[in-house]
């Protein structure tokens, strides 16, 4: 019956891809390390906002500028944002579907980075937009490589000198933190594929809805100012562990807001949601001490999959003992990633390897690699647990490291 | 700068309209007839959801099915809906931005209804598609013809006859009631035109926002399971008193639901949000009380501007009492409307009349008529408010007749 009605073609056809889902089903005992939410919840004070809220503000439409407000002064040692360089959004992938809106669903492409976040390039696709990655090698350990990057710049470039009914770029897609390696990009790189795009008149969504898990200093907000072609996509879902509440936000030059704001209504994110969200903004020494967790539960994975080398070296009186990574001690393989960032990759060299099946064997439930744009079930994207829970996690990867 | 950007020239050239705005200035000492929420507040019971919810929710994604079970329980004397008929969405705004980008941006038209919701169509022409609404009539006092609108189909087909590179409609936005006259489509009506569209291959959008204020048994939810082209949207923002929480849901056939599926992903609607609202399916009692005081101020508002002529007729022994409206007292007019909804259309002779202004002067923040495609600012949507703050919207209204 649907083949008849007059809808989107790719819509009847495709099917999607998403490890997104609202029911959880958990090993018996075992761990959550699949939803990309924080293990360790949100700033406690959020509660305090819930419990101190006048209810009877659920009546009316949203009118509380609380986030705005909270927004421009958690980023003020950056730089100056002001309420028109704000868009808040259900969540940072409502940010996404705005984003990919602004652009024609004919002929558009998207350069993208593959493996990254599933939901966003399905969406792109099935509104018409086409997705075209750069692909992340795993002969590089997934590690991102900017001249390889923009050497795809170049050749869209070339492309459309060819033939002016070409498709070309008009778009780039980053995010930053990746999802699923969890590695950064540093802010100089970023800015080096703005540039370079703006001269070709494309325009960068850095999505840093991980963004919390690297420093401040690195996030690509700063660079709002200066480049009118640049969209920052930032959510309190992950390092401010509130995905409950559904808030994120974009910052970019007054012009493209204007833009997308043509395209919503300012009820976005609802009363509730705006205080509490405002109020995690004011405390991201919460954060700081995950980021400390994460490092520690890295580094002792690092330990099991490649053994330190110990040398020591006399230098006068004192002793220096140098740690190097020493090679792979199993089969399993930890991707390039940031090690303050709640997200990892894992790998494994046997090709019949059903990873999550490993781990949800062992009690632990991760993402399917599978569910990445060129991975396949042979990797898992795995987010970490609190540290009491990680001991389970840990065993698990030593097992299936010797698999 | 932005004109560089290869995004949507609509976006870049038109600009919006729209009435919606998370920023209200009241009169001084004045009452808010302007905003689309239901003045009475939401159902008691939703304030002890509140109280009673586990804060750490917040901290995962959302996963309450609460929301599901109780739309299901809510029409389940109407109709049995199932959990895949149903897409629960931040609003009902939301629900419309998912279906537009269902429908090709290059090649679409929208039959819709003028004046009709702002933000709907507004949102439809600025991703590229074509809005081509059926204008409602001011010398038939605003009232919807099924024929003519009918007609309208029957003019498309044509049309596509003619050339097969012509646009045809390829779905039609009703909403039922409608904003901003607030008049109600008897579902024998709806019926025929979902059944002639359902003939041309044409998917009807019956959006239900303010759904509540008419009877339930005047929802096109119960015809879901009949037609495979047909898109019910529904809100718990106004009847229910919800707009701060932010909920809506689409029922439709298990097919469209899950082609809407592919666009988004599972979390809409926050997890408090899911639990308040389905409490407030729950007492539907609520809106019947408002319902009736509605009723009771559009028949005192109809008695000011067509006072009745009271006509007694004795039949045997009993003295019968005949009230007619009269001719207009004034020049102010009601718009057709169902008198248990919270909307009304006025509007005036006098064609140099600012309306919204005249209510501002008196105390009364109302909806200009220029924020609906059709009307102009010798119209105004007003939104009654409650009962105790009725006198002064009278007042103004008898006041503004007289000029």
């Amino acid at each position: 019956m649907n083949e008849r009605l007059k809808i989107k073609k790719q819509l009847l056809e495709n099917e999607k891809i998403s490890y997104a889902s609202d029911t959880i089903v958990l090993p018996e005992g075992g761990i959550d390390c699949s939803e990309g939410c924080n293990p360790y919840g949100f700033p406690p004070e959020c509660a305090e906002t819930v419990k101190n809220f006048d209810v009877s503000r659920l009546g009316p439409y949203p009118h509380s500028q609380a986030l705005y407000d909270a927004i421009r002064e958690y980023w003020k040692d950056q730089c100056f944002v002001e309420r028109e360089n704000i868009l808040i959004t259900d969540g940072s992938i409502n940010a996404l579907y705005v984003i990919n809106n602004m652009f024609d669903t004919h002929d558009s492409v998207v350069l993208g980075i593959s493996p990254q976040f599933t939901d966003y390039y399905m969406h792109a696709e099935m509104i018409g937009i086409d997705y075209a990655p750069y692909q992340l090698k795993k002969e590089h350990n997934y590690k991102f490589d900017r001249y390889e990057f923009m050497e795809m710049h170049y050749i869209a470039d070339i492309y459309a000198g060819a033939s002016r009914t070409s498709k070309t770029y008009n778009f780039i897609y980053v995010d930053n933190p990746n999802n699923p390696t969890g590695q950064c990009i540093d802010i100089e790189d970023i800015e080096k594929i703005i540039k370079g795009a703006l001269k070709k008149d494309i325009t960068v969504i850095i999505d840093e809805a991980y963004g919390d898990f690297m420093p401040k200093e690195n996030s690509a907000v700063q660079l709002c100012e200066k480049y009118p072609n640049l969209v920052v996509v930032r959510t309190v879902s992950k390092g401010f562990g509130l995905a409950g509440i559904r808030a994120g936000y974009i910052i970019a030059c007054k012009e493209l807001i204007h833009c997308m704001n043509k395209m919503v209504n300012p009820y976005m994110v609802g009363e509730l949601s705006r205080e509490v969200a405002a109020e995690a903004l004011k405390h991201d020494d919460f954060i700081e001490k995950c980021k400390a967790d994460f490092a520690e539960m890295k580094a002792e994975i690092r330990e099991t999959l490649n053994p330190s080398i110990i040398k020591k070296r006399k230098k006068g009186d004192e002793e220096i003992i140098i740690k190097t990574p020493g090679p792979a001690s199993g089969r399993l393989h930890l991707a390039e990633t940031l090690d303050t960032n709640s997200l990892m990759l894992l790998y494994h060299d046997d090709k019949n390897i059903n990873l999550k099946e490993e781990f949800f064997r062992r009690g632990v439930l991760v993402i399917d690699g599978y569910d990445f744009k060129g991975l396949d079930a042979t990797a898992a994207r795995v987010r970490l647990p609190k540290k009491e829970e990680f001991p389970k996690l840990l065993k698990a990867i030593d097992e299936i490291n010797k698999l």
